[in-house]
């Protein structure tokens, strides 16, 4: 459990001590990367992390926008789960986070950067944990261990007193609110800020020198902590979590220059999707950064600085993989890479993120394992898999492309299989990875018809299997409540005008299936809305009126996922499987002691599976 | 917030100061009150109630089985959300109970006898929380002041220094388990104890005088703690919670012989009910008690206990009445009666509750508001609504029956309302009776017909409602989790038989819709159970297949009742719509200062209305 001070490097050591870097992006598309195909921006460092490892092909996040995508990282659970509808929304105290799970092995959980944790301050309160003691900030921080916690968004007056502000005094910067003037801003002939906020300015440099913006600070700061836990041996997880390329979409010179004339993608959209009479979509697309994406000259203006921003973590990546390789780490070391959303930027007449079309709900996924050291060559020793991929001395397979269908809340289960936790009390719903990182599990989903109505994977809720199950899903589920958005007032209008009944607050919510094939889009109130990536890869077409035996099929899948329990954390399907009726005393309905010895005999002769 | 020293009174008291006394049975069937017709026992006290009161004719627990059912009266939430599926389930810490609400308020809430609250000790262990601390306490007892935690049921070793084993020694009585070997057995002509646990041993009278029976202690304490708060002014909730009539269906004379040869009502059975081929029914029809209860045998034996008892708890009752007068207390106290689930006694080929007949699922609940003095007769002068009934001077209306659709956790929000307590931050699903009881929503639903698939009343998840709603729900739910009992076991085999694939823990649920007509009953895997109570007010007839539209309006209905959220906790639905998406600096997606002005406009124009 916690204990009331900092926790202190376990003796002995465990071998072989494990650690996890998980880098993550904000609001990176995984289409950004070579890795996944026709980027316009080479990004050789992270590719040699998917070389390594496994690269996940349909990864997707729970909830498409940052808040609660990253609660169900760092719970394992889904956004119902959770509790986290929107950004502004604290994580209750109730919750077990990484941290929860990593302090009682004596496993440091250090944030370098963004987790968009809100503190549940009344729970705090109502169960009087002082804001001070380490309990407290272990709370206030998700979990964390906040070596360098930096969620970078600044507008005035929130800049104030931050770590990322005294740096770029110390540098020399002046100013009240560096971050927006200095590093998320450009500046006229005049020398007159170009806010960074809007679009139209994202076609100028930031006016912070590369050395001192926030992704080489944020790596900087990584460093330290490497070089730090390298000396002191103890076993960690490393959240190196980049605010970038998320907007403001303001890139440091050179790579401001590099990108300004970047083959800018054709936007993934067709004139018939803005005809649509959906009336969701219709509203998704009056959003304003919908309505700016829907004209070129945003796109112009904001994908070099897009790309720029991604070619510069790549390079600060570098410095990152080669710390761990110069400390030693790298043999003891997972490595993670994956965004927490991704980023319409106009296809689908669309902008920012927040509805399921892939260039939003899917994420760039890479698991790597270590390798033996510097000089080894698996493939030359042989060590290769059945299907060409080469195996890492750390178990798993290099090179792996993995179709099957993962989630976001299953990170932290595959995190904890790694390092070896086995937690008493899991509240996880994810599934861990590591047997498709193996190879124990087949990295391709074996048919495109899945078995029917099973429920997503939820291997661990309520607790009780432990880590190493294979999961084999049917779908995957990810949610998103727009009570918040411009959506939902846009939405009431619409009703107004056309005499509909206004809808209560908690029937803002859409929640899409995905199949591997059929991604399924339901809001109540609304007609469903049905992709098919097979026919359709680019998910220009509805094919809800096509398919009716699909949609029964995924509307039932999404009823029973919703029926699954989210909340029965206290009482593991461990304990309910070896539950005894009859050891407790409590003889309930029994008439006679035959009838209790009789059940008695049937219960010591069957045997009692449970799954 | 909670101090950390037990609540002082408040100064100076808040005028008028309000009270409520909370009677609970455990396993009393409605139709055993003779208030709710024809009762083989008379329960004038009890009946007394009514008349001064509302009398819900349909009000249903959340779930059909003790823990489960009361921790949705303690927090206002439907089971899924408190996420107790069963007795021996911990409410987590993280739950808002009744307690939270009234402790900032300087208003006691003490018990006198049952919660089934299983203390979420893992959880407190987590966030530090010391349980000598009086925030351990606090959560220890479920947010209740133990003023006389008496849970009841005490097979040995459990009875060891309970507060009732020591009354019980002090009056002279001698023996390790005096629950177990005086309150809840008998003895046979040799002096040897017949185990009250038995069903065949329930002709026979309890051991203990009645004076010492758990009845009368309990009401002892009560009228102790009555005569304490008169004297200190301070206000409260009492929660009078008996453990009786549930079993040991054992009865201290004089009671037992007075019913020894009550007319015991006629089964409510058909041979066709167990001619069932619903594996699930048929799997309930297989439990031990549902086994004895089939033998007549088995209800001459414990109805006539069962019955002596309820006489029994309404002559005690008939005390604490005379206190309230006694003490002046009674001006001021709203007197709520309940149960926390019924009892099959041998119906429906079934015995023990767990199900959803109205035999366990519906409880008895009235409400009465205080009247001005004991001379007082609010009829006489002229105070009658338009429908007969008088009006009390607490502003309910007396002797009023209301046929709205009412569940265990709209308790919660009514006695708040009474109080006046407005929580800062609400986790309440039920909805507040007092528009009932006052009679500003009419007590009788307007028609049969529901008006589609709204979801039931969910005014408070999420908060933001406050007190006052008026709670216009199409039907209400209950659910139940079959993976602790029996049932779970021979499906299983069921399933072994047939060749089918075993159900995971997580799927072992069944959900009942009720709508006030049509009782549906789903459990996946299995056909739903159509029960039409207007046609076949008995429930001997499955009408599922005849009825294909309502089945589907009501899978429909449980599939938007799933879809809600049940967990969004920290943000509540106030501050949701009081959200200004322009008002914290942070323009997303905006191109130009001109479109953060349109926005701006269009928002300052609209209303926004939420709900």
């Amino acid at each position: 459990m916690l204990s009331s001070s900092p926790p202190s490097p376990p003796s002995p050591p465990s071998p072989p001590r494990r650690n996890v870097l998980w880098i993550m992006c904000d609001q990176l598309r995984a289409d950004y990367l070579s890795c996944y195909g026709a980027s316009p921006v080479s990004t050789p460092t992270i590719d040699a992390i998917a070389k390594r490892g496994t690269q996940f092909t349909r990864a997707y996040v729970n909830s498409p926008v940052c808040g609660p995508s990253r609660m169900s990282m760092y719970t394992g659970k889904s956004m119902r789960a959770h509790g986290v509808h929107w950004n502004d929304h604290p994580l209750s105290v109730a919750h077990q986070t990484l941290g929860d799970y990593l302090h009682p092995h004596g496993i440091r959980n250090a944030l370098i950067g963004k987790t968009h944790v809100i503190p549940d301050k009344q729970g705090m309160k109502r169960l009087q944990i002082a804001p001070g003691s380490a309990l407290g900030q272990h709370l206030l921080k998700g979990g964390f261990e906040a070596y360098e916690h930096y969620d970078g968004l600044y507008p005035s007056p929130y800049h104030r007193g931050t770590a990322y502000q005294t740096y770029l005094e110390g540098r020399g910067y002046k100013g009240d609110n560096l971050w927006h003037e200095v590093a998320n801003s450009g500046r006229d002939a005049a020398g007159n800020i170009l806010d960074g906020w809007l679009l139209k300015n994202n076609d100028k440099p930031a006016v912070v020198d590369e050395g001192d913006s926030e992704t080489a600070w944020t790596t900087n700061r990584a460093l330290s902590f490497l070089d730090e836990v390298a000396a002191s041996g103890q076993p960690f997880v490393c959240h190196l979590s980049y605010i970038k390329p998320h907007w403001p979409y303001m890139a440091p010179e050179p790579y401001f220059s590099e990108f300004r004339d970047v083959a800018i993608p054709r936007a993934v959209r067709d004139e018939k999707e803005r005809q649509t009479v959906h009336p969701l979509l219709a509203a998704y697309q009056q959003q304003p950064a919908a309505v700016s994406f829907a004209d070129e000259a945003c796109r112009r203006a904001v994908i070099p600085s897009y790309c720029a921003m991604i070619k510069q973590i790549d390079d600060h990546l570098a410095r990152v993989m080669a710390k761990l390789e110069a400390t030693g780490l790298a043999a003891s070391t997972m490595v993670v890479f994956c965004a927490d959303h991704g980023d319409y930027l106009g296809d689908h007449w669309m902008g920012e993120k927040d509805f399921y079309h892939e260039q939003a709900a899917r994420i760039p996924l890479l698991v790597a394992l270590p390798r033996t050291g510097d000089s080894s060559d698996d493939s030359a020793r042989g060590n290769t898999g059945h299907d060409g991929s080469s195996r890492a001395a750390g178990g798993g397979r290099a090179g792996q492309h993995c179709d099957r269908l993962v989630s976001g809340f299953d990170l932290l289960p595959t995190m904890l299989e790694w390092l070896g936790v086995d937690p008493e009390r899991p509240t996880i719903e994810g599934c861990s990875l590591m047997p498709l990182l193996h190879g124990t599990q087949e990295a391709t989903t074996p048919g495109d018809a899945p078995s029917g109505a099973a429920a997503s994977g939820a291997t661990w809720v309520g607790g009780g299997a432990g880590g190493g199950a294979i999961c084999d899903r049917d779908f995957i589920v990810s949610e998103y409540d727009h009570s918040m958005l411009l959506v939902r007032k846009r939405l009431e209008a619409y009703h107004r005008r056309n005499n509909l009944p206004l809808s209560p607050l908690a029937h803002c919510r859409s929640y899409m299936l995905f199949d591997g094939r059929y991604k399924y889009i339901a809001s109540r109130g609304y007609r469903p809305i049905l992709f098919d990536l097979q026919e359709d890869p680019d998910e220009l077409r509805d094919f809800a009126a096509d398919r009716p035996s699909v949609l029964r099929r995924m509307a039932e899948g999404l009823h029973d996922w919703a029926l699954t329990d989210h909340n029965q954390t206290t009482f593991t399907h461990r304990q309910i499987a070896e539950y005894d009726e009859l050891g407790d005393g409590f003889f309930i309905g029994y008439w006679d002691e035959a009838q209790i010895a009789d059940v008695r005999a049937e219960l010591s002769t069957g045997d009692r599976p449970h799954r």
